[in-house]
């Protein structure tokens, strides 16, 4: 039997919801708009994507979306397609025209959002997956266990590399984990892309020489494909544990690209996620775009953080997580590890930690660590310790109780 | 005066428009969540996103998107913003994160779409732009004057090579301008790509010799970047002019690669696009979008059509169309090519021609060709004689008389 993909979607339609379903099947596979002469039985049975299922959620007068087609009422359904493989072959890139191409702008659609994706063994014959992933960071970071504990370098762009290598001193010296640019901080006049590695660098060495513990820094090389693997050799030569790459500014071609030539963990960032997901109705869901990505070879997933500063609710941060901690597919899991950022303390660590019931992630905590009173090593020490208490089940004013830099902690975090 | 760099936005906010537009300024530069020590003035006038602009357009009572702050009222208002290049460099990648990331998803922000963007000089130095953009089109396909007539291979998939080669046959000897694959055919097993251009380019080559016009087929290379390469040179060496990559499917760092090593023009298909416009209060207008392609390097840009089979409205083609046609930047006014498609026939050729005052485009039919009663090449026929009527001022029903194949043709495309 034939590999097939399978594609699901949650879907408006003004339409009878079946004609919907055939039109869209047809559409992004062997039809269009009018019957062909040439569209035989036999293609269509070959090339022709399949309606797997069709679930009526329930129906609402207007439509989510303009443009399409009027009518009484529209329905709300979920669709799930299935195509051959033969069509496109195990190609990220045709895959995506296949499933997330023009059907979005079909008349018969008011809302349409890309919900979940099975794919075949071939996929991950394809495409290597993860590098490192959450094994690979483990070991680079020496983190055995618990969360690695990290932050951004902030103000996102103006400091020089010297500035930024002061920062780093700091949080290294403080016992950082993990170490990211924002994601406005690449390769601009301000703050040579070169010269930032070398800066900091030169201070990461320094403390892992001293400690023998080196902090993992997420230098954002984003860019055209040779800078990415120049920016890429010179972090590897100067000792360097990891490479950032914006994922939808690279695109998938040039995340292969660099996963190809990359002998780093790559932490890939989600910025401009969200013009792909704010409307509901709308675009994707985090979990068929990650595997895509995860494929591609991204070792580490943004998927923003509980309670954060965001509009994004934690129902959908959790989905997303999940989603990085589940495998791509049964045959091939290509484990990443998600990455949670934005407004985040110690005091998300117990409900992240009894949303996933796991630790293996990346916890990113800008004000959360510099804010301390003690100071950077202060901040650190009282977000791990947070992270203990959660993991071992004990509330945290009462872990607080025999950890100073915690108790201090709560105060501000509040 | 340092370069900087402007992009306008459409905005909807629960918050004070005049604190929402410094927020997303300061998200979107040196700023952050919270007020940091390290953010001086002197780094923020260097480095941060200037508001140049705020104009309000109205009020309305709910929010457009979900998950951002309640408010009672929400402003809806022209912003623009500019930033420094100094920030992040002429770079394609790095300028997307920086007007198109993280902003979309603010609490802020109930609604947010990217509706244009002027660049400097720096990157036309950085980037190429189209190699061949209307004139080397002009100068491949023979069409010294008027559209570029052109169809789409049918059915989508599930023809093979030899299917596909009669189909191509067919078209060559009425006379047809220009071909392309279906975005959904690239390398699947059914229709391998190097097979099924053989085939075609026997047949296109055979016409050539016998006509001297060789019709110009976009073969769909979209695939990794090793793919793309090895397609494009069998596309080369097999005497084709054009390849065609899907956009959104590829990335930036795809089409700029495959820019640099091409030798023929790139026409470029806009598949997803759907899910990056849809919503009119989310996402992206195409005049910034098809920027950011021909800096990279497209020569063609799918625009839809006129009274299309889908949900856009005329005039937002007509806007797509002409931002095409625009200049990317006084300094480099990297011309390309539009393509309009979409349940095309004759009858869109007036009113296209009107509303861009020009015929530097592909106006591509399907069933507006083959379904002409007298064959393909009566199809073509027809459609370019409703074009030198368009031309001509004259109306269709008038030219019709002294054409048969248009009169005969105005019978079905009504």
């Amino acid at each position: 039997m034939t590999e097939r993909i399978h594609a699901s979607y949650w879907l408006e339609t003004g339409a009878d919801p079946r004609v919907a379903a055939d039109v869209i099947a047809g559409e992004q596979s062997s039809g269009t708009f009018v019957a062909l002469p040439n569209e035989t039985p036999e293609l269509k049975e070959s090339s022709g994507a399949r309606v797997e299922r069709l679930r009526i959620l329930g129906e609402v007068d207007g439509p989510s979306l303009p443009g399409g087609m009027r009518s009484n009422r529209y329905t709300q359904c979920e669709l799930e397609l299935s195509w051959p493989i033969e069509n496109m072959g195990p190609s990220l890139p045709n895959l995506v025209s296949t499933i997330a191409g023009n059907l979005y702008e079909l008349r018969q659609v008011s809302g349409l959002r890309l919900t979940g994706l099975r794919l075949p063994p071939s996929f991950a014959a394809a495409y290597p997956g993860p590098a490192f992933g959450i094994e690979g960071t483990r070991r680079l970071t020496g983190v055995s266990h618990g969360p690695v504990i990290g932050t951004i370098i902030k103000p996102s762009v103006g400091l020089s590399p010297e500035e930024t290598a002061r920062q780093v001193r700091e949080l290294v010296m403080g016992g950082i984990d993990f170490i990211k640019d924002d994601e406005l901080q690449a390769d601009g006049p301000h703050c040579p892309f070169d010269e930032r590695v070398r800066a900091v660098m030169r201070v990461v060495n320094e403390q892992a020489d001293r400690t023998g513990k080196k902090a993992m820094v997420a230098f954002n090389l984003t860019g055209d494909l040779d800078q990415m693997r120049r920016r890429h050799d010179l972090v590897l030569a100067e000792g360097g544990t990891c490479v950032m790459a914006v994922l939808n500014s690279v695109g998938i071609v040039g995340l292969h690209e660099l996963r190809r030539h990359s002998q780093l963990p790559i932490h890939g960032h989600r910025a401009g996620w969200g013009y792909l997901s704010r409307s509901p109705q709308l675009g994707w869901d985090y979990a068929p775009w990650q595997q895509i990505w995860r494929l591609a070879g991204a070792d580490h997933l943004h998927v923003n953080g509980l309670a954060n500063k965001f509009s994004e609710s934690d129902e959908s941060v959790i989905a997303a997580a999940r989603a990085v901690l589940s495998p791509v597919m049964p045959e091939a899991p290509m484990p990443a590890m998600p990455v949670f950022s934005s407004g985040q303390t110690g005091l998300q660590a117990a409900p992240t930690y009894a949303a996933l019931g796991c630790a293996d992630l990346i916890h990113a905590a800008g004000g959360g660590i510099f804010g301390h009173p003690g100071g950077v090593a202060a901040g650190v020490d009282a977000l791990r310790e947070a992270w203990v208490a959660a993991i071992e089940g004990v509330p945290l004013e009462q872990h607080a109780m025999r950890h100073p830099a915690l108790q201090a902690a709560l105060g501000f975090w509040k």
